[in-house]
C-alpha cells in the first residue's frame, strides 16, 4: 500500500475542486490512499489552516504525505515547496501554512513574532517544486492544487524523493503566530479555534503553565475554578486540555461559543495565585 | 482486502477529529478500508445517530466494523464496547448508541420502553474494551474515538478477535426508542428524522399497518389520502414507505419541512378505516 | 487496483444515503475504490449536477466510473443508462444529467436547444440499464442509486461489459444548456455556478472570444476591464478564465457573490471593441 495522501484545503464541499485533485492523483497512481482532513478551513486562512494541520497530522503514520492548498497567491510569484520531516512529507505553497509543523518538527527554537524566512535545521529537508515535468500541463494560474501539488504528491507516494522535483532550500516562511504571554502569576492566550461543538480552543499549552497551581480561568466576562480532565465533569462552563494538547473552554450540554457570544481572536486570562495559607 | 470499517459521528466537518481517527487507524492497518456514514449527528444525541445508523449497516457486507462515537459521557465510566452480530461488528460506548441494532439482531423481542440494560441472546457477542495495550498512549480523556475506538477497530480490521480486547458482557444499554401506538383503526407515530431533502422520517414502518386498507396520514395540519409508490406519482404531499422502511411525507418539486414547518417529534397519525360500502 | 467509481448527487452530508450506497458496492467488489465529487447538489437539478459533473470527469484517469443520482423521476419510466465514451464510463438516470459529456465527448456537433433526445455518434455506446439479476433486490421504488446504479457500478468496475446490464440504446435525454449568444462585439453570458469562495463561474469559455482583444465585462451594475490571468494579479472585482475553462468574476479578497448580490442565472455581458486607434 503506497504511504496515504491527506488532503487540507479551503475548498468547501460544494465545488468538485477537491474531486478534480483526487482524480488527478488516481491518474498518476491508481493506489492513491487519500484521506480528507478538512476543506472548511476558512477562504485563504492561512493561520487556521495551519493550526488545524498542527493539531492532526502527527496522528497519520510516518510517511504520510500530507498536501494542503489554502493558497490565496496561487499563480504569484510565491513559492511551491515539499517539507519532508522526521514525521511526515508535506507539500505546500510557501506561505506560512507549514508555520506549526515548522516549529515542532525543529529541533532548535523557532521565534514567530513577525512573518519571514526562516532558516531550518538539517531535521527539515525542503525543496522548491520547480521542475515542470512532473506536472499537469498546461497549468491553470488559478489551481496550482489540482496542477502541480497533486500530481507532486502522487509521485511523492510512489517512491519518488522531495529531490526529484527541484531544488533544495534552506529557509521556509513563518507566520507570527498566537502564543500567550506571562505577567507575574497570570498568564493571557487567545481562542485560536472553535470547534464544532462550540468548544473554544486557546493557544495555551499544558507546558505553558506552572505545575500544580489552582487555575482561574477568566473568559467572555465568566470564571472557572479550576480545570476539568472530560467534558462530563461538571454542569455548565468547562476549562480542560482538550485532545490536541490546547487549553479548551467547553460547555456540558450546551454550547461555550453560543453560551459566551465568543469568537477567534477573543483573549482568555488565566490566574493561578499561589496557595494562600 | 480488509473488513471495511465506517465512521458514524457527531464531529461534524470543520475540524480534523474525524481524520486524526482515520490516522490512527492508517497507523495500524495500512489497508484500512474507511468509509464515512455521517458525521452531522447532532451534538450528542444518541438517538440520532442510533437511528442513523440503523438505516445504513444492512447495506454493507458482512464483517464490517461500524464505528460509533457518539459520546458525550466520554471519558467517565460508560463502558466501551464490541457487538458482534451476524451481519457486522460494531465500536461504540455503551450508551444505547446500539439500540436498533440490538433490536434488530435480536432473535427475542427486545423491549424498549425505559433506558437501562438489556440482556443479550447467544446471537449477539459483547466485549467491553478494557485491555489498554492495544490503546493510544496516553489516552485523551476527551477523545477516546481517536485513542480507543478507533486502533481497536483497525486491529478487529486486522483479524483480530473481539475477546482480544477485554472480557464478554452479556447485557448492553438500550434507549427508549420512539415506536407508534395504536388506537382502534388508527396509529399514532412521530418524525424520527428529517433528511436534507426535507423529507419526514417516521417511526411507522410497514408491518405496523393492516394489510390492503386505505390509508389517511394527517401531518402538520394537513391530510394526505393514501400511500403512493415513489416521490414523483403526485403533485405536492405524499406520503409513502422509503427506502429505509419507514413510512415518510415528501413534498414533490418541495421541500415537506419548510410546507408543513415540521419537526423531529412532531406526530405523525394514520387511519385505516374499513372500506365502506 | 479496481478502475475507481465516483458519485455526484443532491444527497447532502446530513442523510446516510451515500453511505449506503457504498455499502452495496463495498459487498459487490470489496475493492470498489469510491470518491465523492459532489453531494451538495441542488436538490433535483439536474442541470447543476450536469455541470459540475462536467467540470471535473476529464481529471480521472480513463476508465473511471462516474456515477450520478439525481434522479427527480426516480421510480418513474426514466431509464437508467451506462454511457461509455473513451474518456469514463457513466452510470446515471437518462434526464439530461450527461448533457455537457455527450456535447463534450460527441465528434459531431450536438445542439442543446430544448429538451430532447440526441442521437448518438459511434464513438458514444450507450446501454438502457434493464437486467434485474444485478440489482439489489427488492428495489425500494425511492432510492435506484443505492439498489441498481450502485451494484451496476460496483460490477462495471469488476470488469463487466455495459452490454451485460441491458441492451444499446442509440439515442439519449439532452437538456437546452445555457450558451452565450452573440451580438455584433459583445457576448451575452450568464452565471451557472458559484463557488464557494463565491466566484461566479459563468457559460463563458476562451474559445467563444476573439483572440487578442480588450475585453470588458459588465456584471450587476460593475464594469471591470481586462482580464486577469490570477485571482491575485488586482485588488477588488476580477474577471479571468478559471481552471475548469469558464470565464469567473471574482473578488480578491472578499466575496464576488455577496459584493454583487449575484446569483445563478444572473446575465454577464462582454464587450470587445476593436481597438481604437
Amino acid at each position: 500500500m503506497s504511504a496515504a495522501i491527506t488532503l487540507t484545503t479551503d475548498f468547501g464541499s460544494t465545488d468538485a475542486y477537491v474531486a478534480a485533485m483526487k482524480g488527478v492523483m488516481l491518474g498518476v497512481n491508481p493506489d492513491s490512499n487519500i484521506i480528507d482532513i478538512c476543506h472548511s478551513i476558512k477562504p485563504q486562512d492561512i493561520s487556521h489552516a495551519a493550526f488545524v494541520l498542527s493539531t492532526v497530522y502527527q496522528f497519520f503514520p510516518a510517511k504520510t504525505i500530507h498536501v494542503v492548498v489554502v493558497d490565496p497567491g496561487v499563480g504569484t510569484e510565491r513559492r511551491a515547496v515539499i517539507l519532508r520531516t522526521p514525521a511526515a512529507d508535506f507539500v505546500a505553497p510557501d506561505n506560512g501554512v507549514l508555520s506549526y509543523v515548522i516549529q515542532r518538527e525543529s529541533k532548535s527554537f523557532v521565534p514567530n513574532t513577525t512573518r519571514r524566512k526562516i532558516k531550518l535545521g538539517p531535521e527539515l529537508q525542503a525543496v522548491a517544486i520547480t521542475k515542470s515535468q512532473f506536472w499537469r500541463s498546461p497549468v491553470s494560474p488559478t489551481f496550482h492544487g489540482r496542477d502541480i501539488f497533486a500530481p507532486v504528491a502522487a509521485r511523492l507516494s510512489l517512491g519518488m524523493s522531495p529531490l526529484d522535483f527541484g531544488e533544495s532550500i534552506n529557509s521556509l516562511t513563518i507566520l507570527p503566530l498566537p502564543r500567550p504571554h506571562k505577567e507575574g502569576d497570570s498568564l493571557t492566550g487567545e481562542i485560536i479555534h472553535v470547534d464544532s461543538f462550540g468548544n473554544l480552543i486557546t493557544d495555551i499549552r499544558e507546558g505553558d503553565l506552572p505545575p500544580d497551581r489552582q487555575i482561574l480561568v477568566e473568559v467572555g466576562g465568566q470564571r472557572i475554578a479550576g480545570l476539568a480532565r472530560t467534558y462530563a465533569d461538571r454542569n455548565g462552563l468547562t476549562a480542560l486540555f482538550g485532545s490536541s494538547g490546547y487549553l479548551e473552554v467547553a460547555f456540558n450540554g450546551g454550547n461555550a461559543r453560543e453560551f459566551l457570544n465568543a469568537r477567534v481572536g477573543d483573549s482568555v486570562l488565566l490566574k493561578y495565585p499561589k496557595s494562600q495559607p
